[in-house]
């Protein structure tokens, strides 16, 4: 099967075209024409899983590994280390990022991981109606993504609807309409900002929150894949992140 | 005492010309030729301290409040609501951010709080000695910065090296050159370069790395103040973030 | 009532949305949410009528008082001087600039203060005939908008059409048909420019020829404002100009 | 002579690098290597004046003609126009503008025009001592320029210090250290800005600050010329200015 | 006739509107209200031609001969030089490129002057059917454009399709659908890109491509022409190139 | 032996901070820590001769391969298809363009290769006296490059003084200070502008002038390389061009 075949139907599930203007979605490596044997679906690449993959292949990410231009490729960043072995293997990329969380990642993870009852999903940003305590609700979300331990700021006891980005997406907050945000990554000055704002909010981390790509990815595209005599492999880059407490590990 | 007699000490300890082009350091809000009864310091304001400061005063801050310029002062977002709340209270404002990272801050977070070996402290980055296990390591960084709950990426067992960028400093990533870095706001990207690149990071937090610029400005003003019948109030913002697991909260 | 609701009005007699990328027309200091119980109207501000205005209450100006966007406020400023005062007394700012200049201010000063006959009014400029003398078209000028001291550039005896912008309207020189042009602001490189094009000029000056917008304003919102228990106060920020012939006042 | 030895030796006058980075002084139209039998001097250009002009002569304006770059030459614009005559008449063009201004003609138009106890000259602006009374002062200012009628802000009685710009210096505004600034081309935005920040200022217009141009660059070069068989005439572009006060021409 | 009717006859043979923003076709020197007596077309002016021409007349060139606008005319220049000349003679000059290019000369080219099968001309590339030897097509490239030494880049024995695209348009490379490329002034490095990609590439010159401007053009306009009473006169800019064989000239 | 060593006496020789801002010049594929066991030195890179070198070697080239920034690697394009090609067969690469072009290639092409009277040679223009007839020298210049074929531009039957760049040098036209010009990729309208101002041109071509390169560099490091029991193989991609005239091949 041709890269190209691959493409189009990924396109047709979700507009590549759609991507933020400063987002680099599409074909990163490889060419159209290219016969593929095997399919691999992970949410980023490290060295580990690209290593176990087989040659001739193709993985889908959800982040695009080459995002800021390449001037050089002298294999001490991330990109240009992975991009030498994904050339070494012959194995091509696709990165589905803006387009999916746009189409369907925000709307699945809300719906589907979190049980959160969906008012509205648009854009980048996703509507949920809550009522419930801020306690509860915070336990929901923890135990749901499996999330040990939780950071947050807290505005209100109540919450009555949420807000849902997946990945990093505080520099939205100025047009957050709810009670409480939940997104990753979220730094110190987007919590003096949000505080102001009397919006709460939950981290629920960048890698935890979108690695629900693979499987969801995999059962849109498993029956395409089937006809043509081809599977999805899941795999998963590692959680760079490790926790602790007292010098105990946490997660 | 006039603003500008304090202004003009201040910018002979660490001088506000050492700030980074995109900074905004300096005199925010206020007149140079203004009275001032009372000074405080502050790493950040929120609308709490504000409310219990002296109208007339003067505060110093680490985190320059207006960062980008105002077309608007609408009182939602956090800059104009603390803005309206100081200017109502006729409270100057002065910020010493990267001038005071690069002259004093980075060196006394390392030397004094971490208790390290610091064999050099130039620009923003500060490097000290270490020759240890990595647990050992981070158990020493999470016990003297009172941190119970440790966000690391590890990829040695032993750390001879370390850098130190107090606050935000994962866009410094590339100019390391030690075996382990510590920062604050680590982001999950910033996480997977370090990883690529070998070189582990213990998240030593923003608001946690430079809550201490309070005690260290007032070390170095103290005397100057106390010769024009002044004295300088520490207070703080307090921490957006409060951390859970399983809902019991651990900070 | 809400600062909102008379914004919205506004908005509907004149939309924000119309106003020149260059500009900053719009709620510039305030909360949407916040009750009013004064409403005043001015082509400008200056520090002894913020010093008569009420506090808790609302000023509509022509001009936005914040223009370059701000990242100090220092009080040395015209406009750090005035949002100082502005927020001490709570008072909200509105402004309507290129919106109502589209809308409304150009054809009303044309045919109500200048008593023009007004073919046509587009965008910013205002066209009407004339077919009179220059010198008996000067006069005209002069007498209706109570300038006795008249700056113009002379090129045709006879005026057959005339093109006015309120304000400062000279960089749309290139766009003119017309035989002579009223605006204000005229520089001495914009009269050699129209004297080489062999259009006339005469200055209405900026000042008075848009101090209009107050009264237009106060015509247009009455109604509205008495359905609501307000009224609204005209008021004036001074001409900065004065003018004076070998030693005595003229003007 | 060839324009190039003219052209040197006013470059060791007055540094055509000296210009603003904005500016577009030196050679405009012409070629170094022509040869030239007449010198005119003016501070710009009309179409009278070229009229009247010598073929295969040079004029030295103050005021570049070309200053927009031209991607059409189409008579219609002023510079347009001009161009196209010089050109038909084989006169070449020098332009000194913002060199010139630094090196001479503020100090010129100060001490030797308005009588001006000069104590310091640098960049653009020029500073006088007065001690006088704003009467007094702008009477002898208007005496001196000839300036029957005078426009200007008052925000002081006693005038201690005063900073001239020639033209249209009103951008300088915020590093003027001085009671009083004169310059020329004040806009009413200008006047605002000056008032609150308790500036006078004294409208000394854009071509009567600066025609003094002329008789100041004759000075500078007529032995020079008289060495090369050479005499420059001085010459001048009609103010395009008229003044009139109910009907009556006042200037 | 005046030449805004002239203009206004081009722009509907061939919008001025269609232009690349980077193009400056239109009316470069002269006015509209201007007469003229003659028309001349040339693909580009030269110092002769231009000598030869009447006074009062039009020419109308394919390339703009103000491309870079113009911050002085100094005569050293090729543009500046032509510019004097024009204004010296009171030519004027309008210039017909890109939107020319679109909307005849690219198929005109190809249909007429090359004899090929166009199958498609859109924009700037036109494609016609080939289905011969590579030596084949090369021959009757070089016959019917008269050129008796060819540069060329072969990647196939035989070519099905062709592109071309006339002057200069190898930036136009990476939408090249087709297994030949006819344009002109390829460069080394596009001759690389190309190889790389497997199409071939004849250079059809610039000059030699586009000299067929001028009769395809006063086929076009000579009608119009006549019921005014005017004839177009097709002078030609000379060829710079000339090119020579171990001493030998051969073209 | 390791790449930052060769890297280290490149920069030695030639310092890579002399490059121009828009050049990419050094490491451009590769680790400096990685060992190498061969040495190549090429003007450029083709599929051809990277096939044909050993794996695990290092490849200096005078262009930089990537020029342009990648944002993807699709194989389509020249430098994709090379970068695959490198990386598959773990061959590193250096460029050194426009810092030897200064230090060396230009003054090596003018003295050694066309065996001119070099008078002076800095930044990128190298000049050398003449004093011949236009024909004798075309003739030299032709019979030194073996270049059977030429392109030329005549001004003068003369030449005083010639300058030289090597490779496209157009670009630095109003800068030459001589009655010819040597260089390489001239387009028609740079041969329009050599006419116009007088300046005789004679392309040298791209290829031909810089392929001299390898044999210069190879000089520059056989010595430094042998301590290292090393030796650099000097390579050439193929010339893309070719040449014939009526179907027979010229070149």
């Amino acid at each position: 099967m041709k890269i190209k075949e691959i493409y189009n139907f990924l396109d047709s599930l979700s507009p590549f075209d759609l991507q933020e203007k400063w987002d680099n979605s599409g074909l990163l490596i490889g060419n159209f024409e290219d016969e593929i044997k095997q399919v691999y679906i992970s949410i980023d690449l490290d060295e580990q899983i690209v290593d176990e993959m087989e040659e001739n292949s193709l993985v889908i990410t959800h982040h695009p590994l080459i995002f800021k231009a390449l001037k050089t490729i002298n294999y001490d960043s991330y990109s240009s280390k992975l991009v030498k072995k994904l050339i070494q293997k012959n194995i091509a990329l696709i990165s589905m990022h803006t387009n999916i969380d746009k189409t369907h990642l925000n709307k699945y993870v809300a719906s589907k991981i979190l049980d959160l009852d969906v008012i509205n999903s648009e854009e980048f940003i996703c509507y949920a109606n809550v009522n419930d305590s801020f306690e509860n609700f915070a336990n929901k979300i923890s135990k749901n993504l499996g999330l040990k331990y939780l950071k947050y700021v807290k505005c209100n006891e109540e919450i009555k609807k949420v807000a849902l980005v997946t990945g990093a997406g505080m520099s939205l907050i100025s047009e957050v309409k709810a009670d409480c945000f939940l997104t990753g990554d979220i730094k110190y000055h987007d919590a003096m900002e949000a505080k102001a704002r009397g919006i709460s909010l939950i981290d629920i981390r960048h890698y935890e929150s979108e690695k629900h790509f693979s499987p969801l990815l995999e059962e849109l595209i498993s029956e395409y894949l089937k006809k043509n005599q081809l599977k999805a492999i899941i795999t998963a880059s590692k959680n760079p992140f490790k926790f602790c407490t007292q010098g105990e590990p946490v997660e």
